[in-house]
């Protein structure tokens, strides 16, 4: 096929709208060695269009139906349709967001969403840059405060600074481990403060954990409070934390990269009070908002930190003898050089939507995920890992009929903590439902329920969600265990 | 529009169709000011879909179309078509890449493409990963060998570790350099070797660089060799820099994100000869090759490397509990935690043409480098910057009629430096040809002609690209200057 010929395009259409139609099942699960089997993946080979459309079919037949409201597997689920479409031009027209040059509408574009995200965050004098998901924007957010605090560390390195030790709760993503490998402070400076019930860090816990630190010599950098951690959905104290920082001077980053969707509605957006006095922070719209992945804002408070803290001034792209206005070629400002442009498809979302379709999906959201814990609080069976709900995320037992009324000891939590699995394994194998658990603290294997902007779940889908776990709960017996 | 409702994408599909016609131009350049005025960025207020249409037609009326045959601004340009349907589905199927259960299917061929891969540069028993950018590629570099050869930097930081030194070629990319800060090495401890006229590192410096940072004291750590650097395409003498990394017991990787892709090619896979003694290298297909933007892939020789260093082991998503064999997780080697499925493109291409279609294009985009180099070696008024093709970048000046027949001192190339940028502007405003031009060492401003897979340019276009480039070359006079 040559180049310029887009036919096999129409054909990619027609494949996806089949695969989006309701009788298709959420997934046809395969396990590796079985799926192995069945598929023609050789590529050593090629194939005519007709064999590799059968072959594409044949792949996405396999593949988890991630539109579909029964995905709530992850964070993330189906995706806005307009930043779908806003992803597939963004794909057609093949840009690198570093030069004006290459890509002038797509650096407004850019700047345009980046400035009415810092002003919605109440940042609005500040800076931003898109990254390729919310682990590398909290990379970002490290080396902005490590670069703040030391400048040198660009040209000398970290060796010869003082030991620099990082706070973050117990409950927050993990990718503040794998920042602090790679960035070389080393994950045994990594300090994961302790949690009340509801997840949220506790202040006094990590007030104590800085004087400790201090008293051993140590350099307090960074404090990483999360709006929305990844399980439990809690939203630290972000003004309490915002003290510390001042008290203490250390720099405070906000991981809204869950939570952070809670900005776009007017009514809930509260929770998230504090995070304007940040020096850093990150939001995934892909996560909540639906925006195709990836898509992920990385936020600093000072204009040009960024820039002075990642340039490297590549000679070859960012000539300074240019004939237009070079402060428009903003990629040097990146950790990247060729860079997708994710901006692209949130604008796309938002000029279809406006503030007020995406707070009305924001509320919609909510709503769903309130009514869920209600109908939970309230139903036999089911028991609630907590009751507070603070991001969409409903997270719960279910507790099978032979369980209950029994005495709840180390051993009945145990039955539990495989239950749960198990419960997971036939809604799974099923195509009823996939969906999300985990052991959190002493908590044993529990599920999550998390819910998005697309598609709204509504009554009778949640329902239907907890007959489904209710009677695959039902199936599991003790010796399956 | 109702999160099911994808009736925007036959727009879509319209109108990337329409902006593919050979009328379009290739760029409309207006300044970024002018195109403020022009376009209707503005995200508060939602629009409609017809509104939203119109909105995106001018977005991309401005946009620069970089499928022409006349972009050649950047190590890019147009997209594998069957690549573009794979990003399409990527897209549509929203999934990230880090567990078996939500991508059955993309892990299947996220492994399937890295065991070719793996065998093509002859490291069939090495691991991957694709990962967002040639960047972030050489960042997993960098931590394979640190990892490797300090394992405890991963709890303990870098701080306690001898101080490390890299060494790269004056002409390698600069990523190297981002790396070096982001990672705690700092910048100063990146030494750059000089090259040849050719731009190949001097293999003695290098050795020489070796024994004089060995005598501080420091810890010669890794050596970036590059397969096709940035502007002049060298390839590094892979094997003599294999022999130096033995010698001292230093990392081997190679930066083969843009000649890499010569490795398709059974005529001219041997320019790469050495590769296969890598402990690590890169490879972006989303360059020469033309898969759609990202595709970065990031191979290392030992196994396990990738897991033992990046692996968090979070227990919310890699429960080692599940009921399928979780050794196809294979998202904790990654430092992202969501990650697009971006093998799957790449697989659509290579499923479509095999290995045969890809030597075939491989070896055409030689091909067409070779004529170029040859018409601009004869043509009056062109001057090559070397004669040796190592990738298929061609490099020249354009002297205007005025300035041939002088005497060439430093004032006469510091007009040529001057010079070049004009004519590029020209070229552009007029939209006949996207051209990169750099500075390079003691070589002032010149131009940089790289071709890449799609599409492959004819005799017939690279004349009138030349003849764009003389024609806009003879405007230029002393006092527009």
């Amino acid at each position: 096929m040559d180049s310029n010929d887009i036919s096999f395009l129409d054909n990619v259409l027609d494949i996806v709208k089949a695969e989006r139609t309701d009788d298709v099942p959420l997934i046809r699960f395969k396990h590796p060695k079985e799926l192995e089997e069945i598929l023609d993946l050789d590529i050593s080979k090629g194939v005519d269009d007709v064999q590799l459309d059968k072959c594409v079919k044949q792949i996405l037949e396999y593949s988890v139906k991630t539109h579909k409201p029964t995905f709530k597997n992850q964070l993330y689920g189906g995706t806005d349709p307009y930043g779908l479409s806003g992803a597939w031009i963004a794909e057609a027209f093949n840009t690198s967001q570093y030069t004006f040059e290459v890509a002038p509408v797509f650096t407004l574009i850019e700047i345009k969403i980046l400035k009415h995200v810092l002003y919605l965050f109440g940042i609005p004098d500040g800076d931003g840059i898109f990254s390729p998901g919310g682990s590398i924007s909290m990379f970002y957010g490290l080396v902005a405060a490590r670069y703040k605090a030391f400048p040198e560390v660009k040209r000398k390195g970290i060796r010869n600074l003082p030991e620099l030790v990082i706070f973050t709760s117990e409950d927050s993503h993990y990718s503040i481990q794998k920042a602090a490998h790679w960035l070389g402070f080393g994950t045994d400076n990594v300090m994961r403060i302790k949690t009340n019930e509801c997840g949220q860090i506790l202040i006094n816990e990590l007030e104590i954990a800085i004087q400790k630190e201090q008293a051993k010599g140590k350099h307090p950098l960074f404090i990483n409070a999360t709006a929305g951690t990844t399980v439990l959905g809690a939203i630290d104290d972000l003004n309490a934390i915002a003290d510390v920082c001042q008290k203490y001077k250390i720099w405070l980053h906000v991981d809204a990269c869950w939570g952070g969707s809670l900005i776009l509605s007017e009514t809930y957006r509260q929770k998230l009070s504090g995070v304007e006095r940040a020096d850093s922070m990150s939001w995934n719209p892909h996560k909540m908002a639906g925006a195709p992945l990836q898509c992920s804002i990385f936020l600093v408070r000072e204009k040009n930190l960024l820039h002075e803290a990642n340039s490297a001034s590549a000679q070859y792209l960012f000539q300074q003898d240019k004939f237009y206005d070079v402060n428009y070629d903003t990629g040097d400002k990146s950790v990247q050089c060729g860079r997708k442009i994710d901006a692209f498809k949130l604008w796309m979302m938002w000029k279809a939507r406006g503030d007020s379709g995406l707070d009305q999906l924001a509320n919609q959201t909510m709503a769903v995920a309130e009514l869920c814990l209600e109908i939970i609080k309230n139903r036999e069976g089911f028991k609630l890992v907590n009751e507070r709900l603070q991001c969409p995320n409903v997270c719960f037992w279910y507790i099978p009929k032979f369980m209950r009324g029994k005495n709840v000891d180390e051993k009945w939590w145990d039955l539990v903590h495989k239950i749960t699995p198990k419960i997971k394994e036939l809604l799974t194998l099923s195509s009823r439902l996939m969906i999300a658990y985990t052991p959190l603290r002493h908590y044993k294997n529990f599920f999550r329920l998390a819910f998005t902007f697309h598609p709204i779940a509504n009554e009778q889908q949640i329902v239907e969600m907890l007959n489904d776990i209710e009677e695959c709960g039902e199936m599991v017996t003790p010796n399956m265990l």
